[in-house]
């Protein structure tokens, strides 16, 4: 066909190759698996192009090779002695006289180094910290007969617990073991048997984030750009990252920011084009480590194909490789506000994710859709078959509740398949809603004004949180709540206030989100001091004012304001618009049937 | 596998049948196609189900049935009467003992009858008539030596002009002629020839709709429900659906929601399961008529992969034929408020559509995606090989500006390959920037009063659209200003008005979005008048008030409120605070070195 793309091999047709042909397919980008025959890759993709084998065997490799014009993997885990030969020499192809055979080259993206580096977890990390990336402090243990005077050395270097990892050859976490005490040094070393291990310093992390990175480079192996996607947040069970939360719960703006900083630093240190993921740790100081990278679409990029979905993170693999990224840059923006990927593990009998998969089939509602993805995998206890993402108009912590049932499903399906009697209560960590509105006053006697707005924000269902902070009375309390709330995802601050009214105004002055002043009528004036005190803001500063009194109308306008960001919020101000419009019309209807007497008569009994 | 569903047999592997698969693959259900081995819809879809060969065979009809459970159609131009077979009386399949054959029930959806209905157009739209459906007005034209006599009849009953159309096997509106005078009646009959025909009423028609259903029955053939996807406005060139808009461009809603109302009631009126196309004409006097049904997917659904994609019309027809749609209903909805589908026809080269793909792939921005679907066909004049769907953050005529090079790129091959000298009507208007924020003041002379905010939106980058609506002298420009403020994606409207200053809290009363009140100095009454005319709204509609004549604050703001959506403008607002803070830093620190005397004299020179 005249619109051919080149052809791009794949090393591997799990899920990961199976969905990247999935984005393929309607691109018009030929793709080419070396797998088995019924690989889940393939059933999405027909052509004559395959190659049937084992991505481990050099051979088949190079057959691949020879049919193709780019090489990227699928699972890290492979042969790079191959795959730097065929880059670098070439791959023999029959020459075009039909007489004999020449040499071909063919790209390898990611690049064959940033595989092998990938390969040795140990490496790996030296390598990340010798290029200012911060990782977990780590030393090698030795092999042999050194081993239990290595470990020792490790045990005094860094206390218990300590992390003991193998170098080589782990994959979704396998071949970790914590050593606790002395105790476990023995049943270390016996469990993890003759491989290369390192010993890493205990890393007593809050959260796991992950970031996506687009990797594009030109024909001469220089770098041209990294692209973050936005963070995620984590959940391993089993060894196993399971669960994803877009964005992160409760975590403020600037360590999102750093994450994506960090991980693009990562991954600009790396070679060859494709998207990367970068796993990290977030300490309780807020400092980020690099737990590891993996050099191709991850399961913390699932979310994408939904979230992202002008650049799903298998799309910016084929348009990276195929160096289709335009000059002006890949846009990686989110164009939900929240996403959850939940692994689908295969339960303890072959049909035991039935239920769940149903289950997604009906959770939906009018700001919550759910995706299933099914990888054609054969159903084995703890085995990744598919995965579901939920996307939300508003915040995750809604989409979260929204999905509980899901999440519940999930989680009886693992207890029952690794035998707890119920399923544990592994998130303890009761995730709060973030506030996206702050209401806080100068004086609890300003409480009986506020009253009408808290009970808008609560009918129109929007988390919030209510404190006591007075300008004058307790300045550094009110400081400290202003930072707070901006750090902590709150996109609104209500305040209240009467007399010489500063509060709105130094909360204005102490945060960059938008502040609303209710003015409250003090005992004299009428409320025109505290109107005055509010809505004249020097230049720079604004504070948006309502009237006298009037906080329905103060958290009416900070739904309109949630309404930007939260297309949720947006509608049901739609619709009670609406609803007031129509209470009039009833009004103006029942004075013109019963005449105004009778009405006026109605209005004085009540 | 455990976790098969039901395998779908598909009479046809187009395109159509190709984006079944794509579908399909994710959620698990197994497609069976029968056409040809390389079909666009076998290479998105590999499995051992699949029939190679004709889907007008009525034995390799028989042989797919007999591997599936259910079957579809791509294309209505099949033979029904095995299909009635199949429905009616089952499938031959080997006994389970071995010995012997014995018949298997394959459910048919949409049904036979359907199809067969909708085969021949003429008696389609004389039964939608009885159902009360409105239709244009028809004759049927006898065959033979009549023919002649019948079209001087329908000549005579509905004048020139009007349209002969072929009863049968006309598609994609071929077989359709315009007699627009006596002088055509001889060329009309000897260019349709001997095909079945009927007459129609000429429809002098404003634009084309069509809204696809989802119709959802029991197991009895009972209907349970129909459900109307958003209308969408289509474009024929050549007889051929090119382009779609939605929503249509420029009618009210309740033309809408009556072009739904009809389109639910047509495909009522059928049999079956799936999703169906219903293609209408809207007159200039909101009057509406059905044009035809297609009972199947649809180049007018092609959008709602992208913008229903919980529930694109793909997904649709599988979950209908499966009968998984849950009691509460599909989410039929738009998760975007624009959406623009192109067609790739094949150009006078093979190759001629290759930029088209090209420009494509680099067109978009932050408030526009564009996903591009190749079939896999080879490029012939005037063939579908693929479409375009932009996606907008806006509407869909900013949508339509943006994407104008693609609109035009598309014209041009089109020119090229029919022959023209120069594409038809190039669309030269520029593509504006989506406004963020609309300012807008009462008069012309409180230009001045919003030049300083202005100029803050300006030093921040948000695009903005300034505009005079007097409340006063021009209410019903102001209402429709607010109504187009709404609908374009315009977040928030900052509004300048003196003296009985209305304008803000009339605007408040007609959005949904945050409306800033800049109260104007008016001549007398020092701008309190202005003042409290604008922040002592009523309880419902809130005003964010600001301190007279203060728009610096009203820009700041703005991008305040806009931050909560866009992190750009959050982050901007924090440098802009935090260079507000040196500044006055610097000046304490100057003061305290040359001392307040000199200080003084300073600012005085100034």
């Amino acid at each position: 066909m005249a619109t051919k793309k080149p052809v791009i091999g794949l090393l591997g047709g799990g899920q990961l190759g199976r969905m990247l042909c999935e984005a393929a397919g309607p691109l018009g980008i030929p793709i080419a698996v070396l797998d088995a025959e019924d690989c889940p890759a393939k059933q999405a993709n027909q052509n004559s192009l395959h190659v049937t084998g084992s991505f481990k065997d050099p051979e088949k490799i190079k057959l691949l090779a020879s049919r193709v014009d780019f090489l990227t993997v699928e699972i890290e885990h492979v042969e790079t002695e191959v795959l730097e030969e065929i880059a670098t020499k070439g791959v023999e192809v029959p020459s075009p006289d039909g007489k004999g055979t020449i040499l071909k080259k063919v790209s390898v993206h990611p690049s064959w180094k940033t595989i092998r580096l990938i390969q040795d977890k140990y490496q790996q990390k030296e390598y990340f910290a010798k290029n200012g990336i911060p990782v977990a402090e780590q030393m090698a243990i030795e092999s042999g007969e050194g081993r239990a005077d290595s470990l020792d050395e490790a045990a005094w270097k860094y206390g218990f617990p300590f992390m003991l990892k193998g170098s080589k050859g782990s994959y979704d976490g396998r071949g970790n073991f914590k050593v606790s005490g002395p105790e476990d040094l023995k049943s270390a070393i016996e469990q993890m048997g003759d491989q290369p291990l390192y010993a890493e310093k205990w890393v007593p992390f809050e959260m796991e984030l992950s970031v996506m990175v687009l990797r594009t480079e030109d024909d001469d192996g220089n770098l041209k750009h990294v692209y973050p996607y936005p963070v995620v947040e984590t959940i391993h069970e089993d060894s196993i990252c399971t669960k994803v939360f877009y964005p992160p719960r409760s975590i403020p703006e600037d360590v999102k920011k750093r994450a994506q900083k960090v991980a693009s630093d990562v991954i600009a240190s790396l070679w060859g084009r494709g998207v990367f993921a970068v796993e990290m740790f977030l300490l309780a100081d807020g400092h980020i480590l690099v737990n590891e990278v993996a050099p191709r679409p991850h399961n913390s990029g699932h979310f994408t194909i939904e979230a992202v979905p002008q650049m799903s993170q298998y799309k910016a693999q084929l348009y990276s490789i195929l160096d289709l990224i335009p000059r002006k840059g890949a846009n990686l923006n989110a164009r939900v506000p929240s996403s959850i990927m939940l692994n689908i593990l295969g339960g303890a009998q072959p049909t035991s994710h039935n239920r769940f998969v149903e289950l997604a089939e009906s959770t939906y509602d009018e700001y919550t859709d759910v995706y299933v993805h099914l990888y054609g995998k054969e159903s084995k206890p703890g085995r990744k078959i598919g995965h579901i993402t939920a996307t939300g108009l508003s915040s995750v912590e809604r989409l979260a509740e929204t999905i509980t049932p899901l999440i519940n499903a999930m989680d009886e399906i693992r207890a029952e398949r690794i035998g707890l009697k119920s399923p544990v209560q592994k998130q303890t960590r009761r995730a709060k809603p973030v506030p996206l509105v702050a209401v806080t006053m100068g004086s609890d006697s300003d409480l009986t004004t506020m009253t009408a707005g808290l009970k808008i924000l609560d009918e129109f269902n929007v988390p919030y949180e209510v404190r006591i902070t007075s300008a004058h009375r307790t300045p550094h309390h009110m400081m400290k709540f202003a930072a707070e709330m901006t750090k902590s995802g709150c996109k609104v601050i209500i305040a209240a206030a009467g007399g010489a009214a500063h509060l709105p105004g130094m909360l204005a002055s102490e945060v960059h989100i938008p502040v609303i002043g209710v003015p409250v009528k003090a005992s004299v004036l009428d409320g025109v001091d505290s109107l005055h005190s509010i809505v004249q803001m020097p230049r720079g500063i604004p504070c948006a004012t309502v009237g006298i009194g009037n906080s329905t109308n103060a958290a009416l306008l900070a739904i309109r304001i949630l309404g930007s960001a939260y297309p949720e919020y947006a509608e049901r101000m739609i619709r009670y618009q609406e609803k007031m419009k129509n209470e009039v019309l009833a009004k103006d209807e029942k004075i013109q049937s019963v005449g105004w007497q009778e009405y006026l008569q109605g209005m004085q009994k009540k």
